[in-house]
């Protein structure tokens, strides 16, 4: 099933590449971009978190059920980063540390770091093989974990 | 590329017919499953945002950007409603009312209708022509505005 997010990677890089606005231009008001970014890291956190009980042994290992949520991590990393524009540090309650903005070369491959573990999750969710899995699982982990430590408020 | 998103929908049916627990129990609390609903929402309602920009004529056509928007929107479709649990009324701040709990064959009967619409908004988009995607979003306009009218407080 490989090619069949590819569509949608390559529709995300048109769009990037000829989009004639600039993305951080989707949010009409800081708190906008704040609550969006927000929203998509609770969503992708809550189907992490649902892996990682089958990870942990906390849960049965249904390979379908590990599919969907690593297909929707997939499609979830590729949306955070649009909405650390500038001038978004601000504007509603944030962990967002200045870091991102006075950084943003490293807050780029942090993200794009996460991005590559979770497209590789994705794959590893694709072999319906549990011993797979885990350790793309462990990089994702690791990934946000990297990314939060550096620019996100404890 | 009306398949591509074919495998999705079937590995969500087979994770929903094959799961041995049932989906509420993905969350922990209430106030988890409050949370992630309306996160979910958040993200659907500014991509969905997104397009009324361009179908109101305030922001140019671009084609990929409304088929990025559109997959999304289908994809999260898919992904509130069983987070409407039992017990899920209270836990955090809610704009969801009783109705859902107490009618919940309409209320799941709305979220289809919901998700049929956004399954067909992504068929619009595909076809790169605004004059079809103009009233497949208003199609999906209408079945939240549906939705919201009795299931959620003003």
């Amino acid at each position: 099933m490989g090619n069949h997010m590819g569509w949608l990677r390559a529709a995300v890089a048109i769009a990037a590449a000829t989009a004639a606005i600039p993305a951080a231009a989707q949010f009409a008001k800081p708190e906008d971009a704040i609550k969006y970014r927000q929203s998509v890291m609770t969503v992708m956190g809550s189907h992490l978190g649902r892996i990682a009980a089958v990870v942990k042994g906390e849960r049965p290992y249904v390979p379908g059920d590990v599919q969907v949520d690593a297909s929707l991590i997939e499609t979830l990393s590729k949306l955070p980063f649009d909405a650390y524009g500038p001038g978004t540090d601000k504007g509603a309650k944030t962990r967002a540390l200045p870091e991102i903005w006075s950084n943003p070369a490293k807050f780029r491959s942090r993200a794009e770091d996460m991005q590559k573990t979770a497209t590789a999750l994705n794959a590893a969710a694709r072999t319906g093989r549990l011993d797979t899995v885990k350790p793309a699982f462990s990089d994702v982990a690791k990934a946000c974990k990297a990314c939060h430590d550096d620019f996100r408020q404890e």
